[in-house]
């Protein structure tokens, strides 16, 4: 029998999966589950991006252009236009999801064994993808105590090397919630330019910025449009997960030219998904305006309820829908599955993420879960008795 | 500015994607274009998959499982059922388009420097997917004088080396037609016995099969079900491209554990892709006689008149859509674009693809072009018409 390869046997398990079995093992049981531990939003989808969907009128179900649909790459400048990032529909390819882009931006940017510096705890699968392009992730660690604010730029030269081609991060960021300030993008601008390197962000929670706050892009950040790739997708945006539309942003041709060749080597992305996403560029205002007052008040909730809970420590994020908890327990893995496991109240449980997944430094986050609160306020509060209940019985608490 | 990886330069760019600015010139200059170049059938996409589409009700579009609906997983079983490829649901991974199973089983599949043999005239794009991958491909060429029969087994045994990981095949062919008989699969399953190596076969033309022959898959060869991973796509049996929609399919399970680990850190497959890819499975027999029927009358066209022009020479192929034509010509390349360029016959022209893309000798194909009869017969006499004329005037021509 042949052997797989050794990226295959390498390639990591997200730490959510790992959970899965004991979750379907706890509903066999017939325990209802909180799913706290994925970003799958139950906010409806848009009718416009449903219904352009169900109107659309195709007889041959083509290839579209391998940069996507021309029409709705054009309408798409128009949207990041309201939010200040000026593109033309030469700088936008259309890929399948946010992973797409990312993946294509990595084998477009780095070689094997070039390494990318990004802030912890960070999205996971940029763990996969970094291990499929063969590129080194050397994270730099961000902690709870700041609610995970950008580290130093001091802590960022310290890791730079021959071998650095480029910064990652994600902004409002997924598992952190943290949203970088003008200051902290400018001065990842300044290190960008000073060593040349290639800053690759992941904006797909812009629509999710609260308090008032400023969303900043790093397409906004003047001197460094060579060295900027924007990585973004709709799945979020528009509760739109399943149609696997995402984007690839850069205003530096060379990039966008190699990147094109692979785009052109797997044809071109879903034609409903674009078709949908197209439409939905029309979107009112009220729809976002209603999805955000919904998700502040989840968040206010979420935070105000945990926080009281004794040995519980959790940083109010000010954007996406996650924010990481600190608890006064052991170890965050065993605790997610002792939660599936061992654990009821009054036959309800709750699936958190261990925030040991986020992070690449061993150890790091072993007291840290990650909440998505993707659930109506009901349900959100019914977890949260959950947790409360589960921090009283656990075997492993510290507190 | 920062640099391009070495990979995105080395990327190579499909060799019709280059005639494509002089095709714009042509039809900027009022020249009508009949499109033989591409695999874009005209043919209508069955009702089942688009009415599927249009009426789902969904409310929240989310993601899907990562290995693709279990509902469409388990009715694609018995499509394949039917075509005697006994499988269960554990045994498919729903990827995006087959672009994405060759990729995913690349990845899966190979080391780094590891060497894949495959018959050439091969899918331009396994370039492509072979250079993310960093995969070695290792050419074995048939031969348009035998139809481009499997080389012999000893032309193979020739190319292994300690570095040989695979062997990847198209069947139906891909820009061939060719249909490999039960023999020459038989062979190749003792080579990959022999071996010990992967076998990959892209099979995505199997309802194409003219002539009343036989369609033997890879999966019906005993004895090497461990190195078998069958690649599939719903875009050319369906007519739906741009569904993107395909399948990594493999009875190996140390294979298909891995391979579900990319597919998780991608998320999901396109959700309406697969609504419409689980509804056309319903799809009447009659449709694909009907398909069938215009095929075969196509290609039955286009090989009886192209072999009348002095000095062609094309082999009936027994599969897919495509040809390939030897003509009288120095260089197929200046050809093609020389036709795009220079040449008109009543205000039209033909687009061809060189052969020499789908060569990784360099120097082969010189005077071959691959010829997709995608068109209605009207178009593909006319285009008959224009290549003939063409061939009569073209400075470069050698009878």
């Amino acid at each position: 029998m042949p052997k797989i390869s050794n990226k295959a046997n390498l390639m990591p398990s997200s730490p959510i999966r790992k959970l899965v079995p004991f979750a379907d093992a706890a509903k066999k049981k017939g325990t209802k589950i909180y799913h706290l531990n994925i970003g799958q939003p139950d906010i409806e989808t848009p009718p416009s991006f449903l219904n352009a969907v169900k109107n659309s009128n195709i007889k041959v179900l083509e290839y579209s252009h391998s940069a996507g649909n021309e029409s709705y790459r054009k309408k798409l400048c128009g949207y990041y236009k309201s939010y200040d990032i000026l593109i033309d529909t030469s700088e936008i390819i259309i890929t399948c999801g946010g992973s797409e882009a990312i993946q294509i931006a990595m084998n477009t940017c780095f070689n094997s064994g070039d390494e990318v510096i990004i802030p912890e705890p960070f999205y996971a699968n940029y763990n996969g993808f970094s291990m499929t392009a063969d590129v080194i992730i050397k994270p730099i660690r961000s902690y709870i105590d700041t609610g995970f604010a950008l580290p130093p730029i001091s802590e960022f030269e310290k890791l730079i090397t021959p071998k650095t081609k480029g910064i990652m991060i994600c902004n409002p960021g997924n598992p952190t919630g943290y949203l970088y300030s003008k200051d902290e993008l400018n001065a990842l601008r300044e290190l960008v330019l000073k060593y040349d390197l290639f800053l690759l962000s992941d904006e797909v929670y812009r629509e999710f910025c609260y308090d008032g706050k400023e969303y900043v892009s790093v397409m906004h950040l003047k001197g460094i449009e060579s060295n900027v790739i924007l990585l973004d997708s709709v799945s979020k945006r528009y509760s739109a997960c399943g149609a696997r539309i995402g984007a690839m942003i850069s205003k530096n041709k060379e990039v966008m030219t190699a990147a094109l060749k692979f785009a052109q080597a797997r044809l071109s992305p879903p034609s409903y998904g674009q078709i949908g996403a197209e439409a939905a560029i029309d979107t009112p205002k009220t729809y976002f305006e209603e999805v955000k007052k919904e998700y502040i008040s989840r968040r206010d909730f979420v935070i105000e309820t945990i926080n009281k809970i004794p040995g519980v420590f959790c940083p109010k994020p000010s954007g996406a829908f996650y924010c990481i908890a600190q608890l006064p327990i052991d170890n965050a893995d065993k605790f997610c599955q002792w939660l599936l496991e061992e654990f009821n109240f009054n036959n309800e449980t709750v699936m958190l993420a261990p925030a040991t997944g986020f992070y690449s430094t061993p150890g790091a986050g072993i007291n840290e879960v990650r909440i998505a609160y993707v659930l109506n306020k009901t349900d959100l509060k019914n977890a949260m008795l959950c947790l409360e209940e589960a921090l009283k019985k656990y075997p492993g608490k510290t507190n």
